[in-house]
């Protein structure tokens, strides 16, 4: 290896993260390089899980005033300053789906001065265009597709709204939410930013960059659990600005009224939609906890240096293997490392799971690998790279039991 | 009291479902009227959860191909038979406001024949009109209300679609499905029906009623735990009419394949939306695994024997204290007892709450008791209504401390 395990081994005792480690509970023999998929599990979350099984078993209907109900927002305040929003600015509900739908209804419904298209991304995560699509057959909006690598400011025209993603899923590609939010905004567009990628992975200043909504997931970087609640923010400025087309009665200004007619909550809190499940908040909650301790430029530092040190391990045998490391530039990378082998690809992968170095696979050909602060080490990163390369040396992945597809997440 | 505790105990002796109390965990010193709002827990819901965060922990991404992935429509086939359904009828996902969106949607993108009015209920549970007017602010629809008491028939034209619900939240009042079904049929337009308090309350046969479109709960009859994901039923004959417009990933016809457009699924995973959680599902299918055995006409002569019972213990209480009974008669009745009294009716909720017997309020003047014949006994009933007429023989309800208005759910 180029790298020595003695030099790896050094920089996880100057690591100011290195403790995070402790407080997730890892399975023996694993390196976890998907918690870009699915982030691995705080110990606490068992706990308190077990907390809010009892006070269902206990407390019955009365656990809805025992922090139940106010979970969202609650929630919401624990997660503002990873992304650098307010306390009053996240709701922690749904899904990001339901979470796009929700913020092209508000935006669109406050009149966009003759302005009817929804434009997504190409080639970014697609149920971001799909909710995209389901919005406008139902509203009569039109909906286009941004061309995958296209100049952004060339396809505003008519546009009301884009739907952008800050790190694409596939290549880890990194937007600057800043310059992008003021050339949409120039346009006389909005934005809605999808954080999926990138909240929990490295620092993001949602007030400072000008973003006014954006939605993201919490069961990746964030560690809340197999489907744990998604995100939705929204600027202080701007939360006041008429219905969102998902009108439930826990987001109603009055819900245990019961009225007849829907009143929007004057708050974060009208983003909401009906009843959420206790425990799926549970989980979150004792994941979001950890967040208050973490320094976001040593996180950032960190996930820039573990990736590097993987591809610096590997660079030899990427070349020898003809596989394409096409992982941006530090400045323009989120948090993971992507590999093209339109021919192995698909077997690297599966060799090295059953070696227990979890990565996942894309088609066509993309070997993504995740690098979680929090719970990785150097050495971690320096032994998925040595079982990388033995996979390569030794042909292993030739193997056809890896060649054979199943059922892929 | 008019009934002697040694008959309800000879009752207890003679229940067919007795012994399926002894499958739910329930606290010491409680008599839980309340399973209309959220049931109790299922002793094997925490083992489920507890399997699941293991899972989590130990599989991690790799959970998604161990049950996570396909929870929404093995858990609807779960629930099928409870509410005559077949094999693939019904999805368990998201919350009822949603999936009325979807089918909202779903049915008008189909194309009425120039009907464009959305009816709903006035005096019902107001989330599925919240729905139904966001629905119809993005679609250009109109929105309707059938008032109260009011006659369908003459509220139908121009209707392309109804929501009603089976169970008046409120009263109790039980609608026929078949008949207005036909009714409505007849007149050209659909109904979805929503069976939140009726599902896991009463046999409900959708197939044979002709029913096309339902939603409904599962925390509350079915016990799924605070939050537990909702159902959607769509006929077999109906599955493939169009989108549903809240149109995610996880129903598209290939969500591993990551198109750029929208394919609806061919089957009933086309009404999901984005990623659901584990854990929430875990519970719910821990309970929804108890229904196969229950006997659903003996679980409604239980019911409606336990209601009645309450009820007859307190006739003479209800007329000395000008408490107006209008649970409905026995044909025409869910599984609650309904009760006015404008002036004392939170009091004597909040009384009874301090002596562990858990019912709810609703303004104006609302006690509501629901019966739950899995894990109530007719002792438990008599028990309950001891404490009633005691808390009214007392003047215990005249206590200051019960007339202070909290925080209400």
């Amino acid at each position: 290896m180029p790298v020595s395990l003695d030099s790896v081994r050094e920089r996880d005792r100057q690591d100011p993260l290195a403790d995070f480690k402790s407080h997730f509970a890892l399975p023996e023999g694993v390196l976890y390089l998907d918690g870009n998929s699915l982030g691995a599990q705080p110990k606490a979350a068992k706990q308190a899980v077990d907390e809010t099984l009892d006070q269902w078993r206990d407390q019955l209907i009365k656990g809805w005033n025992q922090g139940w109900f106010d979970a969202p927002e609650r929630l919401g305040n624990l997660l503002a300053p990873v992304i650098g929003a307010q306390r009053g600015e996240v709701s922690v509900t749904d899904n990001i789906t339901l979470n796009i739908f929700k913020l092209l209804g508000y935006i669109l419904g406050q009149g966009k001065e003759g302005r009817q298209a929804v434009l997504s991304e190409g080639g970014n995560f697609p149920t971001d265009g799909y909710i995209a699509q389901g919005y406008c057959r139902v509203s009569g909006a039109e909906h286009r597709f941004l061309p995958e690598g296209g100049n952004l400011a060339e396809h505003l025209d008519g546009v009301a709204v884009v739907v952008l993603s800050q790190v694409n899923y596939r290549t880890g590609k990194l937007r600057d939410i800043a310059t992008t939010t003021k050339l949409v905004h120039d346009h006389g567009a909005e934005v809605i930013w999808d954080l999926a990628h990138s909240a929990g992975a490295l620092p993001i200043d949602l007030n400072g960059c000008g973003a006014r909504y954006a939605v993201g997931c919490t069961y990746k970087y964030l560690n809340g659990g197999p489907g744990a609640p998604a995100f939705l923010y929204v600027h202080s400025d701007h939360q006041d600005k008429g219905w969102q087309p998902l009108s439930g009665w826990h987001g109603h200004a009055s819900p245990f009224a019961f009225e007849a007619d829907y009143t929007p909550a004057g708050d974060i809190s009208r983003f909401r939609t009906g009843t959420h499940s206790a425990l799926a908040y549970a989980a979150l909650e004792a994941s979001l906890a950890l967040w208050s301790e973490v320094d976001m430029q040593a996180l950032r530092e960190k996930s820039l240096a573990m990736s590097d040190l993987f591809r610096e391990c590997l660079s030899d045998i990427f070349t020898t293997h003809n596989i394409d490391d096409i992982t941006p530039s530090a400045s323009e990378r989120g948090s993971q490392v992507s590999l093209m082998d339109s021919q192995n690809g698909y077997a690297i992968v599966q060799a090295l799971i059953a070696r227990g170095v979890i990565g996942d696979y894309r088609e066509p050909g993309l070997m993504r690998f995740g690098f979680t602060p929090l719970y990785l080490s150097f050495k971690d990163v320096w032994q998925a790279a040595q079982h990388f390369r033995e996979v390569m040396e030794s042909g292993e992945y030739q193997d056809p039991q890896f060649h054979v597809r199943g059922a892929v997440t």
